[in-house]
C-alpha cells in the first residue's frame, strides 16, 4: 500500500514520522468484500474487477503472489502503478500516456473518489476496482488475499494450492497476527519512530520475533503445516525487502537477513519457488522507499547496494521435506506482459 | 575531526549535504608543526602540549592510536570531547563541570580563537593545543600523526614501532593518497552526496578501492611491508566505523565489512592488536554520526545495531606471518584514565 506509511500524513506533505512518538498505521480500510454469493453487492465474476498494485509495496506484493499461485490472472486483471507517488496518490506512470489501459485513469485516487467523492483516508494499494463503474471496491488487503483463496475457488487454476486450509486457519491467523504486529508493521515502527524510545521498543520486538521465527523454521520448511500457506506469503514480502530497504533505511540493523541463517535460507527457498521471486522488482522496492520517505531520507538518493546475487545461492531447505504446493502444482511462469523487468531482479 | 563533515557548513547550521552536488571537504588546516628543532616556534617538549580528540571521529582516532603505539601518553596529554557537538564546536561535556581539566575551556573553539580571534574555518579535532598560552598549534591531522612518529622520537617508549620507516615512505604515501581519496573521504562522499550521480560515482570508487585493498591484503598481513605502519592506522579507523555507521548512514552498502572476508579479517586482526581496538568507542561513534548529521538523519534516532560481538571471532591472519611491531613490542594496556567505557566496546 502506501498506507504503507502514514497515509493521512502523506497526503499533507510526505510526512511519515510522528516527532516524539511512535508510528501508528491507519488501519481503517474499505471493507466491502467480493464474495461468491455477492452479499456485499460485488459477486465474484471473471473479467469484472481489476487489481491495482505497486510492485514496490509489501502489502500489494502479497496479492500479486496469491493471484499468481492460484492462477487467477485471466479472471482478475492487474494494473501496476509506478514505484513512487506524489502527495495525491500512486500514479500509472509506467503505462503509455500515463493512464491505466483498462480503467483509463492516471491515479488510483480517481477510483476512490468515484466511489466516495470525499474519501478522507489514505489512497492505498492494493485496491480492487469494479471496472464497469470505475469505483474502488476494497483496499482491505488482509481480507482481500484470503478472499482470493476462499471466494474465488471456482476460477482458480487446476492444481492451485490451498493457501488457507480450514483445519489450519486458527494457527495461520495466530501466526499472522504476531508477524503483522512485530515484523510486517514492526519494521515501519522502527523506521518511522519519532523518538529513541519508540525505536528501541520496536527494534527489540522485531528481532525477538525474528529469533522466534528462526527457531520455528529451523526444523520445518514452512510456517504452518508442511505446505506453503498465506502465512508464508505474508512473511516473505517483508523478508525480501529486509536487506535492500529495512536494514539501512529503517535501521533494522542487528543483522542483515543474510546473516540470519534459518530465515535467510527460508526466504531464498520461497524466492526461487514459482510465484514468489518472479513477482519482486527490487528496483521499484528501493526507489519507492528511498525516494518517497523524504522525512527520513531528505536527499532522495537511492543506495546502489546491496549486491543481490546471493539470493540464488543454494538454500538446502528441501532436506526438511514439505510439499510446497500440497496436492497441487507450481504455477507456470508469469505471462510476458506481467514479467518483472529483467534488469530489476537477480532471477535473470 | 569534525571537519569530519563540512565544517564551514556545520557552523552555519548543521548542513553537510550540498544539494545537487558532491561533498567537498575543506582541506585547509593550521599547518604549524611541532618539531624537534622548533623551527615553527613550537619545539617538541614533554608536558607542554595537549592533544584534543573525540573518540567518535576517525581522523582523531588515528592520533589516539599512534600516540598509544608510540607510548607518548606521559609526554603529550589528551583531552577528550563528547561525541556530539553543536553549531559552534566540540565541547568537553564528558568532563566534570563541562571543562577540560588542563585547558580550563568548555569548547575547543576557545583554543582556536585564542590564537586567531577571527578564525574563519572549521573548528576540528584532532587539534594540538599549547598549554601555557591556550592557543591551538595545529589541526593538520595528517602531518600531525607523521610528526609523532618522526619528530617526537626522543620521547617515544622503549620498543615503540617505526610506523613511518624511511625506506617505505614513498609507498606509504602512495597508498595513503588513494585510501584517503576513495575510502577515508570516499565514505563521506557517498553519505553527503547531494545528487544520485555524485553518490553513484563515490560508491563505485569506494568499492573498487576496497576490492583493490582486498586483493592487496589477501597475501600479506599489512598494507606496506610486513609490519604495522601509518597506512594501516589510516585504513583501520575507517574500516572500524564501516558496519556501525557507513554501511547504513552513508549508504556504503554493497556489502558490510563483515561480508568482505579479507578486509574483515584484516580489521579484526588490527582491532585485537594492542593500541587499536582499545581506542574505539562504538557508542561515541554511532551517536556522533546519527545525532549530528540531521540533514541526512532528521530524527536523530541512533540504531541499536549492529551486533558487534563478531569483532572477536578468530581472524587467522597470523598464518600470513608478518611482525606487527617489527623490532619493537606491543604497547601496554591503556592507563585507567584513558580506557574506553567497557559498555561501549566488545573488548570487555
Amino acid at each position: 500500500m502506501t498506507a504503507d506509511n502514514g497515509v493521512g500524513q502523506r497526503q499533507t506533505g510526505g510526512k511519515y514520522v510522528e516527532p516524539g512518538g511512535e508510528f501508528n498505521r491507519d488501519q481503517n480500510y474499505i471493507t466491502t468484500r467480493i464474495t461468491a454469493d455477492g452479499r456485499d453487492g460485488y459477486p465474484v465474476e471473471p473479467g469484472r474487477y481489476r487489481l491495482v498494485v505497486s510492485r514496490a509495496c509489501p502489502w500489494a506484493n502479497r496479492l500479486i503472489i496469491v493471484r499468481r499461485l492460484l492462477g487467477l490472472e485471466d479472471v482478475l486483471s492487474m494494473g501496476v502503478t509506478g514505484p513512487t507517488h506524489d502527495a495525491r496518490s500512486w500514479t500509472f506512470d509506467l503505462d503509455p500516456g500515463g493512464r491505466d489501459p483498462v480503467l483509463g485513469i492516471e491515479r488510483i485516487q480517481e477510483a476512490y473518489f468515484a466511489r466516495y467523492p470525499d474519501y478522507p483516508r489514505g489512497i492505498t494499494v492494493p485496491a480492487i476496482v469494479d471496472v464497469p463503474t470505475g469505483q474502488v471496491v476494497t483496499n482491505d488487503y488482509a481480507q482481500m488475499s484470503l478472499d482470493l483463496s476462499t471466494e474465488w475457488t471456482a476460477y482458480q487454476r487446476p492444481g492451485a494450492p490451498d493457501l488457507y486450509p480450514e483445519h489450519l486457519r486458527a494457527e495461520i491467523d495466530e501466526v499472522n497476527a504476531v508477524v503483522f504486529r512485530d515484523v510486517n508493521n514492526g519494521v515501519y515502527k522502527c523506521g518511522f519512530a519519532g523518538s529513541q524510545e519508540a525505536y528501541d521498543k520496536a527494534y527489540h520486538r522485531l528481532f525477538d520475533r525474528l529469533d522466534w521465527l528462526s527457531d520455528r523454521l529451523a526444523g520445518q520448511r514452512y510456517l504452518v503445516g508442511d505446505t506453503i500457506t498465506e502465512a508464508d506469503v505474508r512473511l516473505f514480502t517483508t523478508l525480501v525487502r529486509f536487506d535492500p530497504v529495512y536494514h539501512g533505511h529503517f535501521k533494522c540493523n542487528r543483522q542483515k537477513l543474510s546473516e540470519m541463517p534459518v530465515l535467510w535460507a527460508y526466504a531464498r527457498d520461497l524466492f526461487t519457488t514459482p510465484g514468489f521471486g518472479d513477482t519482486v522488482d527490487f528496483d521499484h522496492v528501493k526507489r519507492h522507499y528511498y525516494e518517497v520517505h523524504r522525512d527520513i531520507n531528505p536527499t532522495g538518493v537511492v543506495p546502489l547496494g546491496p549486491d543481490l546475487s546471493n539470493w540464488l545461492t543454494p538454500h538446502d531447505r528441501e532436506a526438511l521435506g514439505g510439499r510446497p504446493f500440497g496436492n497441487g502444482t507450481p504455477p507456470p511462469p508469469p505471462s510476458p506482459t506481467e514479467q518483472v523487468n529483467p534488469a530489476h531482479t537477480p532471477l535473470h
